[in-house]
């Protein structure tokens, strides 16, 4: 059963032979890589697909850690998937480790934000860098998060800067396993 | 993909003609109702099942609400799922509109606990009424949430009282859809 509800959209990033995205690298970050593969896709659902190399699940939903007036100034500067101009991308498959899905709502919101400023220190990066935000956990994916990053080229630096300081923080102390895809585009945006 | 995770539990509920638990009644409580079936079962696993009346699906998880010391005071008091003792139960489905997941994490929070007292009002009745919270949402399931309420004969007048002050909350307000299944256990506890 699968009825549709407003935020809450399904993907599945398919790695393979095949797809409008030419992955540049595979790098493990913490704990196990994934295979190496050409291309990847972006499909919409929740896909088993038989001749992958890989297939990763997500749903997008409900922030957990965002307050309202975080979400307005978001709202404000964040950019769409799907700019013409951002043809490079990250797909960063992230776990968490069992010390932190122990915490409580208040311990995990004072990491987050209130110790790592994980939203403060994205704030500069819009509108240059769009992101898209997929959850798993409750799916029994093997990564907790799935997100994806869209930029142009000229951003790229700044990306790095921004994944820099997010590694450097206290949230990223209960990361037990992180990889980062670098893909590009090869056909036009779809949507 | 359904690596373990401490913490996450899978859960089917499945009403049809077999089952531990006799199916006493099915109510709609808010929205459209689920079939009439003659017994329950819960099985683990996010199972299909072909010849089921009705099956839900959820995962046990981390706590979007509670703070840790809401936590430890709820770990003092509540009891375990499966006493001999509770022979009672009540599968309760319910879900939250859009209005509800359109709200960031503070404003959620401020309704939850600080206006319609969630946990404060369950506490008194802990631990005669034992709980255990599945998450369907991010499944695409029909409902966000299955609640599964035990407790001894003798202490049905108790969570009557309890369900009723829920109901009463601001925080019900954003309940689209519920239905109460109340059963009775008709074999000794499993687990």
């Amino acid at each position: 059963m699968n009825p549709s509800r407003p935020g809450r959209l399904e993907f599945t990033f398919v790695a393979g032979a095949s797809g409008a995205w030419r992955i540049d690298g595979v790098t493990p970050v913490i704990g196990e890589s994934l295979p190496d593969a050409a291309r990847l896709s972006i499909l919409e659902g929740l896909v088993s697909s038989h001749d992958a190399t890989w297939a990763l699940r997500g749903v997008t939903g409900t922030q957990r850690y965002t307050t309202r007036a975080e979400q307005t100034a978001l709202a404000e500067r964040q950019s769409p998937i799907g700019r013409a101009e951002a043809t490079q991308a990250a797909l960063i498959p992230i776990r968490k480790n069992d010390a932190w899905w122990a915490l409580t709502q208040d311990e995990r919101r004072a990491i987050f934000e209130d110790r790592s400023a994980h939203i403060a220190r994205s704030m500069p990066y819009l509108p240059a860098i769009a992101r898209r935000l997929h959850h798993g956990r409750d799916l029994g994916e093997p990564f907790d998060f799935l997100t994806w990053f869209e930029f142009a080229p000229t951003d790229a630096a700044a990306f790095e800067e921004l994944l820099g300081q997010l590694r450097a923080t206290e949230e990223w102390r209960y990361v037990d396993r992180e990889v980062d895809v670098r893909v590009t585009r090869e056909v036009p945006a779809e949507r």
